[in-house]
């Protein structure tokens, strides 16, 4: 059962279609996948669930135990001010020490309105997963314009699908 | 005025004490500043002043403002899962666009329980604030195991000292 | 005098030619400027120039001198296997202890064929610069897809060449 | 046949020492190795084996050969100005192409005289092993202060030889 999680906490996002995408390839290649949002999050877990209070909130312990449960995760991470959306690196900020990523295996995919296709933003979380032990797939497709690449919530990039096509691949082999 | 951030909403944190000695060392020099602590930010803003909520919480706001009157800034980053904490990210993501950071001076300083001194915290935040448009002073201090080289609310580790003063004398002129 | 640096030893390369168009960038705000190419080093000076050779090729020691005697740098990086060409890394590798960078100014331009415009790659000399103690402006244009972008040595994309002006005029502010 | 690649130039360097450590601990795990060092690159080769000299020293083709023909490697990287060392780079950016790392598996040993243990030199060649298309194994021992943990060619302290142990044995399994 592999993990999508949606790294953003924004309503309607353009990740949250991204997972559901790639959640369709993993399925097409017999692979079953569970789409984790972090708009599920509770809204006041940074106040509630984290340093001293670590643990203690019963929702976002619900929600840590899904995500802490995979072996491997594909995160989807649009790019929001040059890096990766400061609520994902919130969530993990209130996970449990050990960290449950260690050992495990993990898929990024970048996604930004812009030109970049969040490059910058996957290499400081590849920075991040490798601090918690967490080996990361070296391919990371940058779907940058995606607006520009997209339709009626499909890709209409072939490069892209193809891209992700290859990568939900090489995860199920890592 | 120089605006110190405390970067992290962690009750009684090192980073509070390490701003309150940067800012003695600002005031030995003539310079005024203010501490903003992230902890001051409403326990839900990731909900209510994020996305289409931007500019719609009045507390988030009236902490936005405080930080975007600044000029210079000094950011105190404890080192948290290899990177700065989630939370200030999320802040950042919240701020109005075009940014307030833009064509502003920062200067950084990461802390550790650890031996990395912050230093990777340290290159994505610059990464971040060069994306916003904010020059980032040279010179970041990397003050390592922090917590044996403190000792009542003082730091005891005389190169530290050295480097916080040095990093002031910079800001002020740069 | 703004030195020019081209960050690659490739022969009649792109960045010679955004080299020149900076040049005349500058000229046109009055600024004097110096172009000098890493394709003048010696050919054998990760033998004779480095480490227990340091200081010891007189033909090293010259271009070192020329590097050396700016204020103000403007370093033309293209993109090679995803960050900056090695021989710019190696060059300062060679510099003389402590650094003559320490304290001047630099700006980065960032070229690629591709569509990241050396993005990671300014992100990567961006740490280096900081830990010689060197500041780096903020505005580091990314001149992506720059084989479609030029005609006649001649930016066509207007955007690239209001970057370039706005750079400069920072640069020469900063 | 692990490669084991001493990541510079520098003669008599202690990453050679770190490498022959490094041969043994696999040794004692029934793995084969075989240790490449920079320092055999012909001094020429940034002129006579890069760009459109690419492929034509056979010195360098040998070197590569070498190289080329390994699945999985251990990297050696000291820290020289707070990255890694240039020539590495360099001999990378003479590779082919299609580069012969895409698919493989790398470790990597940071190495400092300083107490970064060259923590920010990981994250840039992880980078280019990433954009490379190389997986990069999460655990990289940051060996600081390498010279006060050393005595008589080996390491003096125990934390360092069980991490050199741990990445051995996950290097093996990745």
């Amino acid at each position: 059962m592999i993990k999508i999680i949606v790294g953003t906490n924004r309503q309607n996002s353009v990740s949250k279609q991204i997972a559901e995408i790639v959640q369709k390839i993993l399925l097409e290649k017999g692979a079953e996948s569970e789409i984790l949002e972090l708009i599920d999050l509770p809204s006041d877990f940074i106040e509630t669930a984290l340093y001293e209070n670590n643990g203690k909130n019963e929702a976002y312990n619900a929600f840590h135990e899904r995500v802490a449960s995979g072996k491997k995760f594909i995160f989807i991470v649009p790019e929001y001010n040059g890096s990766f959306p400061g609520i994902l690196k919130t969530f993990i900020d209130g996970m449990t020490y050990p960290n449950t990523f260690r050992n495990k295996k993990a898929a990024m995919i970048g996604i930004s309105s812009g030109v970049g296709g969040g490059g910058i933003a996957l290499s400081h979380l590849t920075d991040i997963f490798h601090y918690l032990g967490m080996h990361v797939l070296a391919l990371k497709p940058k779907l940058a314009k995606i607006e520009q690449n997209m339709s009626d919530n499909l890709l209409t990039n072939k490069l892209y699908i193809e891209l992700l096509h290859s990568q939900a691949d090489m995860l199920l082999e890592f």
